[in-house]
């Protein structure tokens, strides 16, 4: 008999991929937990899919959920994580709530003061390349945001070897698909506003940025972001420039920075320079796909990393850290 | 009676943007020069379109062409454009074959050599809001290219206001539609490779970053530029980072410079910081629309300047240049 | 000094595409008729674009406002086409609202009373190729239904000519861009649920069926209609299907019939057999493209009709409209 | 140790899925089989894939390749089956080469003799809702077309149970994403020829149309096809039209009859009226969804029928018959 794994805001895109990806995985089913009031949809018939149950603490214990994944907005995730945790579940919370460290850092990107400050203390980071041991013994965890998923993998190996010139600057230019946005109707997401279309937004200005901050530890004044918009359904691509340290005269020199830091890693993939990864490539995956171009003429290096922003940036990950979490296989029903 | 222009190379995308722009000029009849085996086409009954003749000096005479577009690759460029000046019509070429002022230049990065070192030094570069006044007397116009006319207009008039600290870089993140790949069949450019994707080429590496050099006076060290293509079919988006001198201390200072350079420009447009434009506004125009964000704690900025690669990029930047050289209103047929 | 065109709805997309058009028209200029509160927007600076005012009956006779285009949902344009009558202009109005002829048809299909019984029945259908002689002479003018243009001018000619075996039965399986839908945001027109994506609504029960079933004469047993929904922002694409009567016996008789019906429309083309029409041809066009098939050994013929929803479909045909009631070239501003 | 299956053609895309699917599949793992000379991919480093050989019998023998997919032209088709049935394994043909039945059918519908006309006669047609007990002690398999897939599960039970008024005719207008074309370079399937269009061809002349036929029964004066290009990677949907007998009284009648025959097929997905599915729901799937609208006032029925071209229409269906041919649980990695 598989564990069980309760679902809020499954209506919503990454709900949807956490459905999709817990029915290829061997230890875990879902169960999707109605947090508002049901709407009638067209389903096929006889076809009835995952057991679906109001949300509550008598749920989770009589139904015995083992974690439930938060794919719900930051305030609903900071009321109902600690209910949750009451009832004796994990919670893998896939919202902003419990990145930024401290209240005051909350309170400055997201304009609202936060409720749950000591959980927003215990809660752990969920990137499992960097703080896999934490994870495993976490009941509260932060998934990370999709844009700093992308950011991080790519810089922290760099940051951490010293091959960056930081007071040069450090410019990650960000794309990401529409599915990002949510799936709450607006007009800026509406088809006939986005196709045959590419705009910028929050430029400089992200609530993403202060996450790769401090994941990264590079520094406010060293780093510029743009986040825009795609005309695609998934996918982030960060297209990051720097000027490279003395040490490093060659792309293969960055490359053996990677593979030295991610040599074993499941869902880290290389290429080899000067070829780059693509967003095809890892739609549907749950890989963050690095490839690194450099110029030695001028020092200046061009760093391409891939995820599709529900599977890495998302519910991939949250499956990711729920696996480390239970103590399964960390790649179960994710390859 | 209207003056004719001649179009080679009128099945590609720029040739195509060429015939429509021209079915709205009050001076200017298109007639479509061919220079290769006509194809059968599926065309409305009775409809017959602008006038087709064999591409010849005899045509060029007999039919009194004065200016002719070249929307051919730059081989073509290059052994048409001595006869065509020869028959008495001017020339206003869209391929590379005369961007890059030295034969030295054109050899490195189109890897052949320059076959008309005459007409390279005689080709005067149609970017009209820093030439102008040579474009009116020129007979062989080298019509800018896609990218570094979005880049171009961005940046020459902060390098001449000396208000970027270049030492520090600027950055170039470019995105263009799939049109400015050309019409050939190509697997790079099949519907199902582009859709839903998202890719960068040439990168730190691109034909096009001469050109924003010698244009702009930038130093080789200090720039870094992508190109990548955005599933869609037409426009370019150009995202530009770099940090200002101590001179500017806010978006209105970079807005001003801006302001005082591009006054009266017909075709530059600028938005109110923190707004920048999208691809939709300039579709299907011969805007170049430029967008500041600044932010003062780090003195870092990003500037967005987005035109459609068919329309300022290439067709319509090419009429522009054809009034010039011709005496008509430089924006006839253009808003 | 040109006369004035007032235009209300005009943030909507057919509203947006009114201005594109009559920014080019040698005898309107456009003024925007403020109905609603108005939103900042993103705008290039000191571009001020078309006049606006508030919408009132004063405006209407103080700017000596000609005509009004009402981009308006029906409730509004039955409000608002009295008062404007009343000051003295024209209307012509994209809504459904004067379409059905009887106030009975228009419950049944709008599930709610007509509120202008009298307007109802002054009001002349806007087909101009069906219409023309009408059309000059009205006040108030009901622009036709997208769907029902495309397929209307497909059958008319054949139901008149006695063509079509009617007891067989027509299918006309009609497909749309989404800007069909209007600019609302709706989960149904979000991006993420519309790309990679077809389908199908409203089948066998759509608002524009009665509208096809009154211009062509076809019988509701005869008909069967099913609207679908293409991942692209603009264009209408209907396949339509009979068995012939056996006075036809070749492409070439059908293309006949149209030919004697279409041979001097402006905006009607027609492909010679066994070619047909796409939607790239019509975009951003007021043409109507018609292509026919035709398999002698079985009788079935097929017809593939396509307009531009915002052109022939809406905004463009309401022009074409607007200068036959100002006495205007019936081209003009639409070639 | 998993049972190998031979991919021939595995860089276009039914091979591509093909692959993606043997991933997942609990007895199969793929070999590809290089049929043509390899080009230099970009690939992740250190990640290898499945295993790569020549493409021969030695290589089928030595691997033990219990079945080879063919993903080739017909031509290869023809060329392969007999030296790979020849070396042991079984084949399922993705191709056309074996579909049509007859030498004279092939020759009229591909214009090419038939070369191998006893394999042609022993080749068992693989539609398994209607062909199971065949399949499972075939050597070779033909598998459906996409089309034909869509229009058979749609139709097939409605003619058994002789709901259809077949005289009156029964229209299929079928669309299909730009995969169907396969992955050759083509202008055709060029993106910027693709985006924001949508067009017709091959009608009523279409290759696929005489399976629909040969496989439901339905005669060629009865029938009426139309295939159309939607701007999207994978997936048709089919929207069928006809008048039903008078037996049929409500689109629940309808219903009743699929559900008498698909009650327990694994693959089959039934919608409660007036419900139709859409491409999203069987994107990535192996699902055939089918639904029902129906309007007793004309006894007029529209049946839409949706498929993933690479799915159902072929990858998965490949699979699911090799399942049945191999002893596999049928649906095993298809779920």
């Amino acid at each position: 008999m598989k564990t069980k794994a309760g679902i809020v805001g499954f209506r919503g895109y990454s709900g949807a991929e956490l459905i999709q990806l817990l029915s290829r995985h061997s230890h875990l089913e879902p169960v999707l937990l109605e947090h508002r009031d049901a709407e009638a949809e067209a389903r096929p018939i006889g076809r009835p899919g995952p057991i679906r149950a109001p949300f509550s603490t008598e749920t989770i214990k009589e139904q015995n959920i083992a974690v439930v994944f938060l794919a719900t907005p930051p305030e609903a995730s900071m009321d109902l994580s600690g209910p949750i945790l009451g009832a004796g579940a994990k919670v893998v919370d896939l919202s902003g709530a419990f990145r930024l460290g401290t209240v005051e850092n909350y309170k400055r990107w997201y304009k609202e003061p936060h409720t749950q400050p000591e959980l927003l203390e215990e809660a752990v980071y969920g990137l499992p390349e960097f703080c896999r041991s934490r994870i495993a013994g976490a009941r509260l965890i932060s998934n990370p945001g999709c844009y700093p998923t992308a950011a991080n993998l790519a810089l922290k190996p760099l940051i951490e070897a010293g091959a960056i010139e930081r007071e040069h600057g450090i410019v990650c230019d960000a794309k990401s698909g529409v599915s990002g946005a949510g799936r709450k109707a607006s007009l800026k997401t509406s088809f006939c506003e986005v196709t045959e279309n590419f705009s910028a937004y929050s430029i400089l200005n992200h609530r993403h940025v202060p996450e790769v901050l401090m994941a990264s530890g590079i520094g406010e004044q060293e780093f510029s972001f743009t986040a825009q918009l795609i005309p695609i359904d998934r996918g982030i691509l960060e297209t990051i420039y720097f000027r490279v340290n003395r040490t490093i005269t060659s792309a293969q020199d960055l490359l053996r920075i990677y593979q030295d830091r991610y040599g074993d890693e499941p869902f880290v993939r290389l290429y080899k320079p000067p070829y780059v990864p693509d967003l095809r490539g890892v739609s549907r995956t749950n890989f963050c796909d690095i490839g690194i171009n450099f110029d030695p003429a001028t020092g200046r290096a061009v760093v391409v990393s891939a995820i599709d922003n529900l599977g890495k940036g998302a519910a991939g990950q949250a499956i990711q850290n729920a696996n480390l979490a239970l103590g399964y296989t960390e790649s179960e029903g994710l390859l």
